[in-house]
């Protein structure tokens, strides 16, 4: 197996390495698209289930819209049309003719969507609407990274329309919170949310909000995002309801996504030099059972017990791999669910077994501690809550500890270059002058924060007086 | 709302009315492509949990490839390419750019999974390679139909790779049969299975095996498939393994898959002139409860008593609806649910709440029964599973009733014009003929059975001594 490289010395190659060492996706002839291998896409699959629950919580239906969409369709939104089109994929022929209408493979699904919400809404009685769709999407990409960046990912896209703007509001903000608990409380994600700048507020939206991780490399990384989108596209598609007094009026929309990119997140947020450390709740296999022996004797006693205690945890709702494979070594299955983030590996052999133990060791901390077999069904299950709690705590801690202050440029590219992070800063430029800043110092505005200073203090780049907080950092 | 023409009146025109008005899916602006809307994505999902359960417990995994296929992988296996490319959509521009090689949006995925299939197989330890992809397929259709036939739809699409050719072809029988078990127990769809004839046999495959379902009008209509692929795209895409006597073997393959086509299946085969009926495991609501009231009074009662029981039923592991619109009267929401297919419904007035009891009205046979609320979550777990064995008897008989014997063409249109279904017949011809009888007769060669005849008969067509049984119909 080919050696990780660790995080210190090229963080961009140990990522590189580990997505495709441990099995998780890899390069596909298509440029820019990858194959999400299995134990990748099981990752999606337990992402997916949890998120559709709370979707659906919140009584929003599934539902599912074109692949393409009709060219003169994104034009319709000028904003919308100006950010998406230069990204766009164009089915030009079908069934061996030109088309008479080029058609674009759906980079989001608005457009599409909301030619039909203009038939599905008449009367205030059918607010809100409250759509979700999980799909694949395409966005042409010139630089792409597996589950970072890709030209064809694939995500969930919810769609609102409601009779008011607070209601369109309280919506954006239900969406931006069940993101905020889903990576806390599923993925031990902590994450900093609040409001984009101009420049990287969502193509056609009035506003943007957005979770934003940090990674071990210091930069920070968009997850989920939540955008108000007001009454622009209800006016491009004609989407119109009577209110209670009889009177036609626009409705107001959101709409709010997150995508496979999120793996990516997991991977830079808690990936160590060993390679992935999964949240347990997000893992494919919670916990493998590896059998040590050498006699036949031996063998046959610890793979008894061993398929005994898969079954005991499976019905205890542990999602369980007895690894019973006879042509690698056990220092090999250690290295590899190491390498893969299995939370929980759990090594049984005659010695253990003759104490009615087994060893328990942890992938997160590398702690090892043995147990008696007969109670590691109970064990295992609050040791997967207290591995969750434990990593939740460490990404908050390294959260807290890299979030910095300066007042001027020179200050914040020190420290940025020095730790990473988050700058916390006074803001009143352009979207021209955060341009500029970028280009200085290869930082974003990541979040205008609903904070504000005590006392106005100088911009950090145009030197106005302003009251306006916001967090800079290196991004992905 | 438009009324619904009767099954005798115009088959056609009453699917094409109940698809709209049961709100399954609408037609897109995109030519072929549909709006599976929330009631109609509903039943795709319960399809997707029980088939994907299934999928999985036969040791299968997820995974998920490109969209995009580049031109030159589809033209790897002559006799695939024949049969796809005049069906493709061609993407020629990416980013603002004319692409250097087109892309092809997936028909199906052998080609852009085989590729990578040749660099995971290396030895028989990787055998046997058990792959599944949910995802949206894209062929370009002349003539389309909701659900039946459309440019896009969602299916799932099993790959696998064995050893040997008798493993694959255990592994064809095994998805046809979890197929047939699947129509039978979650759907309480009766299939005939078998072989399909060359002509019907999938571009690349050795063989083609089939499960098709009756309809009420008579016509047949094919669900999943499943496919030996024997060693043909092996050998294109250079899928090479060695086996235990160190020696380099080509892996034989095979392929199936079931689509969103299966809900038209469902409509086609189970509907009648008052709407769908929807088979209770398979049903969004598998019941609606309808409060009736006139005072106040009665409506908190009612209403009061609905929830404790719409609350007991969910425990009960029920899906339910109670269905507490104002805006409409009892009599309007008997008719929506009963064109929706909701197998069970159940009404409480004032008068039967005096008497403790609910009025239960089942879609399949109108029939009604007064049952005590406190005994209704037990009386309808139970219910429904009547319900489904019902409905499975009643397609069985009408499966079985239409099953006929020809031994010449006359007599084979003279059954098909007058009663519809299937007509088994002695058959010795060659693709060619075959096309020749599809012009006669309109009818198709559905299945190639196993069954044989006891003792040679002539050939239907051609007049050649056989004692090959195949089964004639006109299909979807």
């Amino acid at each position: 197996m080919t050696k990780l490289p660790t995080q210190a010395q090229d963080f961009s190659e140990w990522y590189n390495s580990l997505v495709s060492l441990a099995e998780l996706s890899q390069h596909s002839p298509v440029k820019g698209c990858m194959i999400i291998k299995p134990y990748g896409y099981a990752i999606w699959e337990n992402i997916q289930r949890e998120l559709d629950r709370r979707i659906k919580e919140a009584g929003v239906q599934n539902a599912y819209f074109p692949l393409f969409i009709p060219q003169s369709f994104l034009t319709k939104e000028k904003d919308h049309v100006k950010g998406f089109a230069p990204e766009c994929a164009v089915v030009t022929h079908g069934g061996g003719q030109e088309l008479a209408e080029p058609l674009v493979v759906r980079p989001t699904s608005e457009t599409i969507m909301y030619d039909a919400f203009s038939g599905w809404v008449q009367s205030y009685r059918d607010l809100p609407l409250l759509i979700n769709q999980w799909a694949n999407v395409v966005r042409w990409e010139m630089r792409t990274r597996p589950f970072l960046r890709t030209t064809e990912f694939l995500w969930q896209e919810g769609h609102t329309a409601h009779a008011t703007q607070k209601e369109a509001e309280v919506e954006v903000m239900r969406a931006l919170t069940m993101y905020t608990d889903f990576d806390r409380d599923f993925l031990a994600l902590p994450v900093l949310t609040g409001k984009k700048s101009p420049k990287e507020t969502f193509a056609g939206a009035v506003y943007t909000t957005t979770t934003e991780a940090l990674a071990k490399d210091g930069k920070v990384i968009q997850a989920g995002t939540s955008h108000l989108l007001g009454q622009t596209f209800a006016k491009a598609f004609n989407i119109k309801f009577q209110d209670e007094n009889g009177e036609n009026q626009y409705v107001w929309q959101t709409s709010w996504g997150l995508s496979t990119r999120i793996i990516g997140t997991i991977i830079v947020c808690h990936g160590d030099d060993k390679g992935l450390v999964l949240p347990p709740r997000v893992a494919p296999y919670q916990v493998v059972l590896v059998p040590i022996y050498k006699t036949e004797e031996d063998k046959e006693a610890v793979l008894s017990a061993l398929e005994k205690l898969s079954s005991n945890l499976k019905t205890a709702g542990v999602r369980v791999h007895l690894d019973a494979r006879e042509t690698v070594t056990p220092g090999f299955k250690f290295n590899e669910w190491e390498l893969k983030g299995v939370p929980v590996r759990v090594d049984v052999g005659p010695r253990d077994l003759a104490n009615g133990e087994a060893i328990c060791a942890r992938r997160d901390t590398s702690e090892k501690m043995a147990v008696k077999i007969e109670d590691l069904p109970v064990f295992i299950v609050k040791l997967l809550d207290l591995i969750h709690d434990s990593m939740l705590l460490k990404a908050q801690k390294n959260l807290a500890e890299h979030i910095f202050e300066a007042d001027n440029v020179e200050d914040m590219v020190k420290i940025l270059d020095e730790k990473g992070g988050l700058v916390k800063a006074p803001w009143a430029g352009t979207e021209d002058d955060e341009r500029k800043m970028q280009e200085k110092t290869k930082a974003t505005i990541r979040i205008v924060s609903e904070e504000k200073w005590p006392e106005t203090r100088k911009c950090i780049f145009t030197g106005k007086e302003t009251d306006t907080v916001v967090y800079f950092a290196r991004a992905y």
